[in-house]
């Protein structure tokens, strides 16, 4: 299945020179919603993955199918003040400042096998700092899963995530 | 499977008086994350489902992961300002002031039969701004499925929902 098709392209957006990938349209399609989460289940199903972490908000989408695929647990990862119980912190640059990423403090133990997954990987800025609050959580082994790839956006982020063993369905060069 | 132990209840949060339901707690565990994915999916295999509506951001967790059982597609409704394409908007009340919920306008259409998703249902101001959403696109049936009902707590909302086949699996009196 060509996923590239699926995802509707909007040109200037959020701002001029921009071409925004709106996943929207994948999503809401059965048969790419299907193929998506099986590509995602048959990547990881011999990886003894416990947890499949989503991050917010558009990764908790395929977070949630791929953690049923795989009978795992899924978790949250969430931005500032959404979670109600004791967290863990990361802090990622933002082109202008920085932002935050919390995850309960009870969300991961040394048991873990972990798979990160999210919508779409840019400057992996947010992927780093889930990274780092898995980490945290002393995890066994980590894995990422991206829909998409911006590969032409380099980054020592990005630089970093090539250590972990890594499936992304979409690459735009 | 007893789902009311799964989720962790929080004194006083997010202020005094209020008991927070975490379902963070059920998300994490695989047992739970299959036992209410199969749940909600046997509650709606034989209506036809073409979309699941998940409400950000919880809701898109089992939203995804039903969506994929139904082979339906999956549409997110989202807060102000996060959708890329054109939109739908519906208002509603809050405890103080009011609040916005959007879908992208091309999102569903009058060949659908939808079943909207949200892990809460407490005041049912999000559920039927939703509805709202489904309904100016024609839908041809609506279907809701909450994983915890506070039926402690009546409002006109949660009356008119009434009128619609609903799934509930934890029940708070």
């Amino acid at each position: 299945m060509d996923l590239k098709k699926e995802i509707r392209e909007i040109a200037d957006y959020p701002k001029e020179g921009i071409s925004f990938k709106d996943i929207t349209t994948l999503f809401k399609n059965r048969d790419a919603v299907r193929y998506v989460t099986e590509s995602i289940y048959h990547g990881f199903k011999d990886k003894g993955i416990t947890k499949v972490v989503g991050l917010e908000a558009r990764g908790f989408v395929f977070g949630g199918a791929v953690a049923n695929q795989l009978n795992a647990g899924f978790v949250p990862i969430r931005k500032r003040g959404k979670l109600p119980s004791e967290i863990l912190q990361e802090t990622y640059e933002l082109e202008y400042g920085s932002d935050v990423v919390e995850m309960h403090a009870d969300a991961l133990s040394n048991e873990d096998i972990v798979l990160i997954h999210d919508d779409l990987l840019a400057t992996g800025g947010t992927a780093v700092a889930a990274l780092k609050l898995a980490q945290k959580c002393g995890v066994k082994q980590i894995y990422f899963s991206f829909i998409c790839d911006l590969e032409f956006i380099d980054t020592p982020n990005k630089q970093l995530l090539r250590d972990y063993e890594t499936q992304v369905l979409v690459k735009y060069n």
